[in-house]
């Protein structure tokens, strides 16, 4: 297994070396082997060792032994001992979640503080196995089946190649030993059930099962960088970015074929939770639009308009088009051939004066107007203490902005400058449905 | 289940409504569920059984089973009876294969003889989840995991969205008779193990796994249709159509991510044996060449050129660029500045007569060419006759033509239109490396 692993090494991960590695060492056999087979290729590398504390003695005993595997081969370790549990009942999560976030959080800060490269951690083509099958089980698609990457930012797997098989063999030939982490295979029902039971039988049925999954996923990872490379190519095509803004021209991508799996491609990574409700957004009218926890999605005329929700509610902002917006508040925006009676909630507005998509948004301090009617400036602090606004009606207020300047204190005041006069030719009526 | 039976072929089959259906039916309970369902849809419908004559006594009765299926529900039947072994022995294939094939084969005879449009097969979404193992055991790509399709050409599978499960629940529901089909269970191991001992409990890991595999499937499905939209964009933009072959444009290719497996998505119908071979073939020199059974792939300079093996020999056809062929026959050609010592197997061209590229075929009745040092023309036949060539030597002649215009019969003489001048500016030299 030496002599494959320092040819795959050559072939695949030759730019680890001269790189400052650090091994990701439960004490397993796995991460054992990796250990002994990186040492014995004079890669530099340390040990990192998480303690979880979930099985008492037991955990303390795994990093005993890791301490006397690194004293051993003289190389550098570092170990860290977590307390799970609290961990996971503070942040509410499962323990594993708990495990895998400290973990990862802790591995970031050693190869940050302690200037490593890369993060090599011992995952074999069974784990991946496993893991096509749990992704199969719960329903997937196609980057569901295509496996844990070998190289993903700093995080490297030089062992996917191997089966635990082979690993397992090199760990007896060269009597290297281990601990068995009970763990994993205790609390993770589903990869234990498929390691176990079904699997075993899958082997059965072809000599080079594991061979031949490994060639099925290099194909799988083909085609993937097949649709990467045309998503790339269609959103050149249907998307242009403006400031902080992405817009998707829909008749450009309803011209392609299969329009709802190329719009999924270009927008699964946003999080929406109805895909019928972004895929309805074709045609459905302006001013609909569709959220996410962090992204807005609006349809605006022949375009759908993808940007950021803002966390912080004071820095919320809303595009609002020629034909108004459902969310978060409603505003019907119409064309009127006169003006009307003019309410608090409906004003009239010269068209020529105004550059649609206007935005709505909370006011802020330093924002002023010209108060409908009057001739003067005013800070909009200084018109809502004049109407005796409360605190919490002052953060419930929006404004509508043109450009940043105020047209609309949403169901208060207009201001003067967008007022329909003498040689108005459009006049634009928006109502605020409260 | 015939609710959502009807719901179903109302929104996916609708075409076979006024159409005439014929029903694969062995007796076996998918059959004949499929039969029953669509006898109550009042879909027009005969049966179609084949009596493979392998399992004796048990073949006839359920041959005159299905026949009293029909009778009852007063539709039209079509049997056959094959004698499978012989034809097995025959054809030199599995008694499977044979089976395969006589049966489909019948079904078109049927389907064309007596005006039927399509074909129903019973085919279930257990069926199609056993596929996808079998084909992930054997080693595939994403094709093989996107399941038999619902529709290929007249090949028609309603039965594909449910499950053994509902199907079974519907024939005993409905007191429905069915016969125990032995067959496949007992000669097809790989499907069967799979069937009894890995699905069983790969289905006890999420009680909806068959929803998911569905769920799955139409994601696959949806990524190839996006890889196939992506082959036939890249195919308009690197491969041009001239008379008989395909000219693909390799500066183009190549300017393209992932260029070896856009070419593999290109070529993968045209059976070549060694994909390394066709991979290479774009670094290669002009003439290098790849053949399967159908196709000729020919390295030309900045092109390669797909053309069809011609199985008659008298019509092969081969291009011959300005570098040379190695195959069929070797043919060296290169510049020279002087005409050196003509043999049989060189000879000297003007170059500028020359219109690249030539093109290597065998004699046909009919050719003429003047030869060399001669000033009128001659039929070939007559040439050889006079050079008392035997059949066998005469078939074995191949001649090197300018747009169908004989340059030389190679190894024997050249035609004397093509010879060396005062005039000439640039000299060819062609060599027959025999």
């Amino acid at each position: 297994m030496l002599t494959n692993f320092k040819k795959h090494i050559e072939e695949n991960f030759s730019f680890l070396k001269g790189k400052k590695n650090l091994i990701a060492c439960s004490g397993g056999v796995d991460s054992v082997v990796l250990t002994h087979l990186t040492k014995n290729l004079n890669l530099e590398i340390a040990l990192a060792h998480c303690n979880f504390s979930l099985r008492g003695e037991e955990s303390d005993g795994d990093e005993q032994f890791v301490t006397a595997v690194a004293e051993k081969l003289d190389i550098p370790i570092f170990t860290e001992t977590f307390d799970t549990h609290k961990y996971a009942d503070e942040q509410k999560v499962s323990t594993q979640m708990a495990a895998r976030t400290l973990r990862y959080n802790w591995f970031e800060e050693v190869l940050s503080n302690f200037n490593y490269d890369y993060l090599l951690t011992a995952h074999h083509l069974d784990d991946d196995l496993e893991t096509f099958f749990i992704n199969l089980s719960r329903g997937t698609g196609l980057n569901g089946l295509t496996g844990i990457p070998k190289k993903n930012h700093k995080v490297v797997r030089p062992l996917l190649n191997f089966s635990r098989e082979e690993i397992m063999n090199y760990a007896e030939a060269n009597k290297l030993k281990w601990r068995e982490d009970s763990t994993n295979q205790k609390t993770d029902y589903l990869r234990n059930k498929l390691r176990l039971e079904v699997i075993p039988y899958f082997k059965e049925t072809n000599e080079n099962i594991l061979k031949n999954f490994k060639k099925t996923q290099d194909n799988l990872i083909a085609s993937q960088n097949l649709i990467d490379d045309y998503i790339s190519l269609v959103y050149k095509l249907v998307i242009s970015k403006k400031s902080d803004s992405y817009h998707l021209n829909i008749q450009k991508l309803q011209e392609l074929p299969h329009t709802d799996e190329l719009l999924y491609e270009l927008l699964k990574d946003f999080g929406f939770p109805e895909w019928n409700d972004v895929s309805n957004l074709l045609d459905a009218q302006t001013g609909k639009q569709v959220l996410s926890k962090t992204h807005r999605l609006l349809k605006n005329r022949d375009e759908l308009i993808l940007s950021e929700v803002v966390k912080n509610p004071k820095e919320e902002e809303y595009l609002v088009p020629e034909e108004g917006i459902s969310a978060p508040i409603k505003l019907e925006i119409n064309q009127s051939i006169a003006i009307g009676e003019t309410e608090k909630n409906t004003i009239y507005l010269d068209a020529e004066k105004l550059n649609f998509p206007l935005k709505l948004r909370r006011w802020k301090k330093g924002d002023s107007f010209k108060p409908f009617g009057m001739s003067g400036s005013k800070k909009l602090s200084k018109f809502f203490k004049d109407e005796k606004l409360s605190a919490t009606e002052k953060e419930k207020i929006w404004v509508l902005v043109d450009k940043n300047k105020v047209v609309w204190i949403v169901g208060k005041r207009m201001d003067d400058s967008y007022k329909v006069t003498d040689k108005t030719e459009k006049i634009v009526e928006i109502t605020y449905v409260s």
